[in-house]
């Protein structure tokens, strides 16, 4: 089969001709993709920031597809069934998983294009399938489904639910990127009251208005923005969803008395944490990898129609050209690209 | 009236004859204190380290005492009622009071030897004062009763609530002083299975196994000794009660995956926050000035027997001889302090 396979740090990932996988396990399901994106993750895996992948592991953690065959154990899947990959596999019954802490599963995780090979494939092995696939529902476009691997749960997992999201309250969202916007379309579910967009790319934050953002800034002018709207209080939630020293930074000037700072971003470096100033200000501070628990109910929302996730879809291209959707994903900016979808 | 009076920084506190207050609005309340004692913020106080703080203000923001006067709106205190001082002053109504947050009352909070005068003098105003008092149970020790000032809620509400200490769970408390203690007491209100106290000082170490401590380490030994109690997993909870960076640097390598690090610390200066290794371990921080709101459970609790406060007594002094217990708490490992009782 075909597979886009990394090639070590600061290489183009290549399209190479590769075995297909068989199960492993009574546990495993093999399944023949449909449709994959590229996350933000991938940039920083071939830029050499999770050094320990390997070359020639197959990349992409996101996808829907069919199932083509499962192991012994598997009973809720069969050959033919249209499933959600989740970018989080896990067995559900660990003791981390009993605590909803699925990303942290003693037997699972962030696995895919990480630790074993990933859905930038024709076909892929998905371990414990039993809780790491979702039926898809009747009537729901498959393409706006990816968006669920992965962008939507941690978008309202990392940012929304962490961060406390409530009626009424005031929400500033750091970066309008993919996962940005996710968090900012289901903190609407919170009905806040104030809903502020920065980044500082133009195009993004027009595309966070058409999403809901009640306010957008550019990062220059953020503190001042923030002041200005929430009566010189600050926000009631933070969501930082870029992941640098600067933002996080920023995070800490926005948060208001009693406040949540939730921390989507992924960090490579330490930031500085102005406790001389936060330690009396009755805040919390949170971090969380994607769990993926709450990929059920997002499921049932864009059945109803409720999350216009296939608007995040800016770019479409045939898995043929994987190495052009990197490409193009990875002047994001320059090409107003949010997320692009593979179709295999 | 005697008063024991700051006088600008790195000067020693001056007991003075200075005016007696009287109500200055209908809500406040005039009390004639039978003991106070002295708050590890007081000694930061003289450093300097309050710099908006006038020469001249009371100091204190703890005691016990005797209602004076009351001013025409107060109606659940009358002359002659013994009460606890609160050391957050809060109207109780505020927006901010609503949420619980009454150290951010809008017209209170840290107010007491701070923004007016406090309690180590023979009477002290209390604004506020429906909110802000608390009438001594039947029965109470007075003396143990002046820990609830400020020490025991601040220990539970920053720390063991903030921390979310639970049945079964693993808690750190970094730094054993009297805040730290209280925390360490108060935690076992929730039934931890390990309780271990980190502290530089060998003489604090054996007082916190004595208050419950299930193991006890120095700061150099603390990261392999919590690795080795917790399986390698990380504390649950762990509650920095020290307040300098190298303790909330040490707080990051003792929590484990989901858990809490509550900070309790007065800190004056930032910290490193190692987001590069937290990013993903769904962890929280929390901050907090102690809210009171949990003071009337905890009198609950003294009145019940539960909470042995008065231990954390180690000195007694005579009001007279207040510049003599400033000094004794001043060198307190030296002396083996943990709170000294000022008794009027």
């Amino acid at each position: 089969m075909k597979a886009l396979t990394y090639q070590g740090p600061n290489s183009p990932p290549q399209l190479l001709e590769v075995p297909k996988p068989e199960t492993e396990k009574p546990t495993d399901a093999i399944i023949k993709l449909k449709y994959s994106t590229i996350c933000g993750t991938d940039l920083h895996i071939l830029k050499g920031d999770v050094p320990t992948i390997p070359s020639g592991r197959i990349m992409g953690h996101e996808g829907v597809g069919t199932v083509a065959s499962v192991g012994a154990g598997v009973q809720s899947f069969k050959e033919g069934d249209s499933v959600l990959i989740s970018c989080i596999t896990s067995c559900g019954i660990c003791e981390f998983c009993k605590r909803g802490m699925y990303s942290h599963c003693s037997t699972g995780g962030w696995q895919l294009g990480n630790q074993i090979d990933g859905t930038q494939a024709e076909f892929v092995r998905i371990p414990n399938a039993e809780n790491s696939l979702h039926k898809v529902p009747t009537g729901v476009d498959e393409k706006a489904l990816v968006m669920l691997s992965d962008i939507f749960p941690t978008g309202f997992e990392c940012g929304v639910l962490n961060g406390k999201v409530a009626p009424g309250s005031s929400v500033a969202i750091v970066g309008a990127g993919p996962v940005g916007l996710a968090a900012l379309i289901t903190a609407q579910l919170y009905s806040p009251s104030q809903l502020i967009s920065i980044d500082g790319d133009a195009n993004r934050l027009e595309v966070a208005k058409s999403f809901g953002a009640t306010h957008t800034a550019t990062p220059d002018k953020a503190v001042e923005a923030v002041k200005e709207i929430t009566g010189g209080k600050g926000c009631d939630t933070v969501i930082e969803a870029v992941g640098i020293p600067d933002t996080f930074q920023q995070s800490q000037e926005l948060i208001g008395v009693g406040g949540t700072i939730a921390n989507v971003g992924v960090h490579g470096a330490k930031a500085d944490l102005h406790l001389e100033n936060l330690w009396d200000k009755n805040i919390a501070i949170t971090t969380r990898l994607v769990d993926t628990t709450t990929t059920p109910m997002l499921l049932k929302l864009l059945a109803a129609g409720r999350l216009p996730a296939e608007k995040l879809i800016t770019h479409k291209f045939k898995f043929g050209d994987m190495e052009t959707a990197y490409q193009t994903f990875g002047k994001a900016s320059q090409e107003k690209a949010l997320k692009v979808l593979i179709e295999m």
